[in-house]
């Protein structure tokens, strides 16, 4: 292992690579916006450059119906596993620009961080990356796995062209595991490895009466109210404590490993302070489980939206003859969004109220993903945060959906290992973006760490 | 008794009384437009002469904040009942206009029918009354009884300013029984009394959770969602039959009379031709009652609009943090407004979810209405129409609330009798707005009976 020589070779090439992130950092690469077009060009022809400069081959930047993805490799490691390593050179615009303290395409370093759009989410992680393959390439002349790189340039806008270049270059993209570097870290000074998103599924309901609205004098207490007849029917949906009542929804849920459970439990998080962060007065759930639990680890059922009769201000003696309502579940695994539909359809059917007539429709769905927690590769990541930041590695899930993980999931079948240098508080999405350098120093050692510690596995220790 | 002298008067003075009420219907008395605050003087002025014209003494138009109220009188029956009479000489406004057959304010009869704005509301009605008393006053000398006539300027914007008149000229006002003629017939050939009406009481629901909308990804399942705990609480008002579940709600409602659910079965109403009016795959409501019963004697608590999330196109992952709802119920005598909604706030408290914090903000509220059924005062009025229709009377109530009839009852407190002879068809509040001259002669000779008859009582006998 050449963890001190790499060590070394960050520390003395801190300037010159924290002056190379500035350049990247100054490409304006904004994919939302079309006058950013030629930036977005220039950002991919930027990180070719600097693949390239690190020694990875075959590099190329392949077009896409929308902003091309910049791709390159290093497969000398025959035997060793292979690492697809994701992220994205695309950028947030910056708008509102007059809070921006300093100009977001020129980097400034103050107080220990570098602020520019795109510091943190994702260029600077992206940056670590190669130069911590830079590093290895540089002192030992070779690298301790094979890696690819697959960095897309329309992240900020929902990828909407990565499944298809991932479905066209299946075979190119064949790797043991991939590894994203675009989520946060638990806190400061606190490292976390995130080995499962939740899915989504949602339905939305609506409900039909009487052929209009109905005056509630002339005929209240003598038809079915669209609304009284779709809150009687969503109210079945959960019962008070927040338990599902869906016939069969927790069918496939991959009950919490007791591993799990403490590894949670050892985060010791404060569901007080959360509560009055909130203001709510209390928090709320499935009896059982802690807060934690209930949003990393069980599926939810949410009523988004409900809508019929008057709004307005004041009083209107309507009895509306239409009503709707918008549901979405998060899903864990192993949960089948298409099965969760279904099971929703049939609870509609079941709990119909009378006097209306009750349609469906179904929203966009995503799969629940999961690397199992003790997977190799998941517990090699936390043991390489370890070694830099000498405190335990948080294990953690994430409530939401990342849809490129479901897809890469989904496309390639590959465990995935979210590996994040990011903090909650550094305005990504916001002006004055920035990112903590003592999360980029570490960062890169932990990287470099991993790559080399990835190697005592073979190819076959690494499937899912 | 002299039927048949006034039914001869009316009968020779037939194109007489139709060229006078043309004169009244050609004056735009639009209440509601400004332009048209000369027209409003123009008809209480020719109302005013009317009355003179028929003998009525007293007779005044007296200012409000608004628009005029005329008043007029003839109190030489000692010992007889008083009627205080009630009617408005304000019309709808004519939009739009190129949908009028003829010009809505030069009155044409065709097929027996008078068409212009105000034929059936209220002028045509208010007509019948004043020339029912000059027949009466020509013929014989005297009226029978004692006659008050309150004829406003404002009924069709609402009334703003009568509650203030009756209670400043209570004393004046002071009658046994009070008449409205300004609703309808059950149907062509079938007169009907309305002898109550609901009363309203209202609330609306506010929910809170968090301090601002969550990601349902980062914290479904952990926080409670305002709609979840809206739509819990909702629900509970009613049971899936429509029987209302508030505590104490049903306490003071007075039974409907075996007399009464007699008279409404006998009306033979088709509720199978209602289903498919209205396109409902059923009707429904509270088991153990006909349609009518629900919707003239039985109160209800109507949802008339809920809301809270997202409404737009498609899916939005959010976890609302706030969600609202509007309640009203219809009550029937001797429910009380006040007691209502502190029942419906005592439920609210005892079913609030847990998680979020709930307020309840009141509307204006209304008191039903209802002279007995068997109240000498409505049972008289069935005769007469008998008398001239030769069919049985209808006997029926109101789902809705007429404002004016809940001030009376309270201001004056006497025994309300809506006597009409408008028809559901004949296009009031439309364009054109006609009335049926078969009801125009018939009514003419009912309310000239009516007078007639209601001698027979002494005011201790009307009692309510």
């Amino acid at each position: 292992m050449h963890s001190p020589q790499l060590d070394r070779y960050f520390a003395d090439h801190r300037e010159a690579h924290l002056a190379e992130l500035k350049e990247f950092l100054a490409i304006p690469s904004i994919s939302s916006l079309s006058e950013h077009k030629e930036d977005m060009k220039k950002g991919a022809d930027w990180l070719a450059e600097a693949l390239k400069k690190a020694g990875l081959e075959n590099v190329k930047i392949d077009p896409t119906a929308g902003h091309p993805v910049v791709y390159a490799d290093w497969l000398h490691a025959p035997g060793k596993p292979t690492i697809l390593m994701y992220g994205h050179y695309d950028v947030q615009p910056v708008d509102p620009l007059h809070l921006w303290e300093t100009a977001p395409f020129e980097a400034t370093i103050r107080d220990e961080k570098i602020f520019a759009r795109g510091a943190s989410d994702d260029k600077g992680q992206v940056f670590m990356h190669v130069k911590a393959v830079e590093a290895l390439l540089k002192e030992t002349g070779e690298l301790p796995v094979n890696i690819k790189f697959l960095i897309e340039g329309e992240e900020e806008i929902g990828s909407p062209n990565l499944d298809a270049y991932v479905e066209e270059n299946k075979e190119a993209l064949a790797a043991d595991v991939i590894v994203i570097s675009d989520t946060g870290m638990q806190g400061p000074g606190q490292p976390a490895v995130c080995y499962g998103l939740r899915g989504l599924a949602g339905i939305q309901i609506d409900v039909k009466g009487a052929k209009g609205d109905l005056h509630s004098g002339l005929y209240g207490g003598g038809v079915q109210n669209a609304l009284h007849a779709i809150v009687e029917l969503l109210a079945s949906f959960r019962d008070k404590e927040g338990t599902i009542q869906v016939d069969g929804f927790y069918d496939n849920v991959r009950p919490l490993a007791d591993e799990e459970r403490e590894a949670y439990a050892a985060l010791n998080f404060d569901e007080e302070a959360l509560k009055n962060e909130l203001e709510v007065p209390a928090l709320f759930g499935e009896p059982g489980y802690t807060h934690l639990e209930r949003v990393w680890a069980r599926p939810t059922l949410e009523i988004n939206g409900v809508f019929g009769g008057f709004s307005g201000e004041g009083i209107k003696t309507v009895l509306p003859n239409e009503a709707g309502a918008k549901i979405t579940c998060r899903l864990v695994p192993d949960q089948d969004p298409d099965e969760i539909v279904a099971k929703l359809k049939a609870h509609v059917e079941a709990n119909k109220p009378e006097g209306v007539e009750v349609t469906v429709s179904e929203f966009d769905k995503g799969k629940p993903f999961i690397t199992p927690y003790d997977h190799p590769a998941i517990q090699t990541a936390g043991a390489s945060y370890e070694a830099v930041y000498n405190v335990p590695t948080a294990y953690v899930r994430g409530g939401g959906s990342i849809p490129i993980v479901a897809s890469f999931d989904e496309i390639l079948g590959l465990p995935v290992v979210l590996m994040g240098f990011g903090l909650a508080t550094e305005n990504f999405h916001a002006p004055n973006e920035h990112f903590h350098l003592e999360n980029f120093d570490k960062g890169l050692r932990v990287i470099g760490n991993y790559y080399e510690q990835m190697a005592q596995y073979t190819p076959e220790q690494l499937k899912k």
